[in-house]
């Protein structure tokens, strides 16, 4: 029998929900719930309802995970626990610093509703926590290096935004690649925000705005931009549209470690290049949903994340058939 | 309380397991167990005894996990279920084509004593099996690439020395640039054996032997050598000795994969880059050892692969802190 997903919230990282969900034949995708006017929401799959999200509790027997794809800011930390008391669900929340108390509240109500749930699923967090996992417990002796880049930073576009005189804005984040280059050595250095990554930024101004103010905003602006190499190009809103409307994204985790005390030196890189962010997300999502309902099915209650689930749990085929053609 | 930890074996890779239970601070070395007179073996770690496999169990008690470091050909096709009948075991049996009869026959041990085993833990098997898996499920529409190397194949070495008039050999395996490049461009070519890999013979021929008919021999190898393009360099002893001596390996997996109907493309990639090839090796296995001691005291029991481990299993820490921390 088919999973059946229902999608909550209809933004870019739903859409690529809905995209993935096609491409696992052991899914179908039930009904996407919106806060907005149903009516108002034209979806990419034929004949699968839109509904609000007033009436979602309605649809328990009609939905084994639910998928939420909201933002971290403000929707998920209410949604999450709230659809968790009724739902098996999944969602990618990437506030890093607000993980263990998002956990806590997820769990709570997953328990409480006999359900399961999967928080912060996506590549980071998510793939790039797993391979910074896999990383230190292979060779405890070692250092972590998180790139990110080249790729579009959503918090930083929007932070240019802000800026009075300022149309419209894209900002992509750089991995300097000196610094790629002596962790790949093995040099194990001290990196400063500086010497891990530039800032790249593509401006549309307002008619008759002071571009020089503008750009001095930007370079100077705490925590976003002032600690970085910050590059600002402007250009019209007809080359932004054409060359910047992507979401590409990407990054490494490198492990160096060290075994044998010390004599042997060990690099483990993992890498992704996306040409879409949501999509990829997206697709972490729909496999973690997967698992959420194998955990479900063996009576399991309770919050997970990547680090719970045995890989396994992630594949539609049985454990027979991953030994034979992958292991 | 430490996880007590038996070594079965005592070359390259069970001093690898050796030297890596010196980097795990929650496990101790309790016991190295051999097939050779137990007095004729030293060890690297004062005061461990060093018994006989014979006694092996009489050591029931006394031992939480038995890392088996034997060979793929015979050793671990009998030790492996013959132990596992009495210990947590956990071995790197590395014979892809015979990994499902392996796991059968280490399964039923198991669950008749009652113990838990975790096999073809390592690179390949092991995180590159990893990588394989995590790459389809979140990709299911795409292409999983693997390239071995550069790295020194036993294997392949070693069939080089059994040809007449060879005193010694060492074989590199070398993935080539060009078609890493095609498969990193998102191009899914299709590749022969060829276009994957070539490899690079040093060989050390005895005094007055024919090195065109060694050369010759070398090249036309079937399944060994026959479908490469192979390189061979006469050198001395000394020179194999002074420039060859190490056991380093590594490799590639890399998915590209499409969503949103082939919209978008991705690019997952993990390399190992490693210094020692055992060392490495053994370290997976230690890490392994800890998820099956944890298996077995929530009274699990059964074969396991990588697949069936929840990556937290791996680590010393617990969930909090992990999530804290790396996710």
């Amino acid at each position: 029998m088919s999973i059946r997903i229902g999608i909550v919230g209809y933004g870019n990282l739903a859409r690529g929900a809905e995209a993935a969900i096609k491409d696992n034949a052991d899914m179908t995708l039930e009904a996407v719930f919106t806060r907005r006017d149903p009516s108002s929401v034209r979806i990419n799959t034929a004949g699968v309802p839109v509904l609000h999200t007033d009436d979602i509790k309605n649809y328990r027997d009609k939905i084994d995970v639910l998928i939420i794809c909201g933002g971290s800011a403000t929707d998920l930390p209410v949604q999450t626990p709230e659809f968790a008391k009724y739902f098996n669900v999944v969602d990618s929340f990437d506030n890093h610093s607000m993980i263990p108390t998002h956990f806590e509240n997820v769990d709570k109500a997953s328990k409480n509703g006999g359900f399961v749930s999967v928080i912060s699923a996506g590549w980071d967090p998510g793939m790039f926590s797993l391979n910074r996992l896999y990383g230190s417990v292979i060779l405890p002796v070692g250092e972590t290096y998180t790139f990110w880049g080249k790729g579009v930073s959503q918090g930083h576009s929007d932070a240019i935004r802000r800026i009075d005189g300022v149309k419209n804005a894209k900002q992509y984040t750089i991995p300097v690649e000196r610094a790629l280059e002596r962790v790949r050595n093995g040099e194990n250095p001290v990196l400063t925000t500086r010497e891990k990554h530039t800032r790249e930024c593509f401006v549309v101004a307002e008619e008759g705005a002071d571009k020089a103010r503008i750009e001095k905003e930007i370079k100077e602006m705490p925590a976003y931009f002032a600690d970085y190499d910050t590059t600002v190009n402007f250009i019209t809103e007809e080359e932004l549209e054409r060359d910047h409307s992507g979401i590409p994204h990407g990054g490494f985790v490198i492990r160096t470690g060290r075994t044998n005390g010390g004599k042997s030196t060990h690099v483990v890189e993992y890498s992704l290049k996306l040409d879409s962010n949501p999509e990829f997300t997206a697709s972490v999502l729909v496999a973690c949903a997967r698992a959420a309902y194998r955990f479900h099915k063996e009576g399991q209650i309770g919050c997970k994340t990547l680090f719970d689930i045995p890989p396994a749990y992630l594949s539609p085929l049985d454990g027979a058939t991953l030994r034979k053609n992958l292991l």
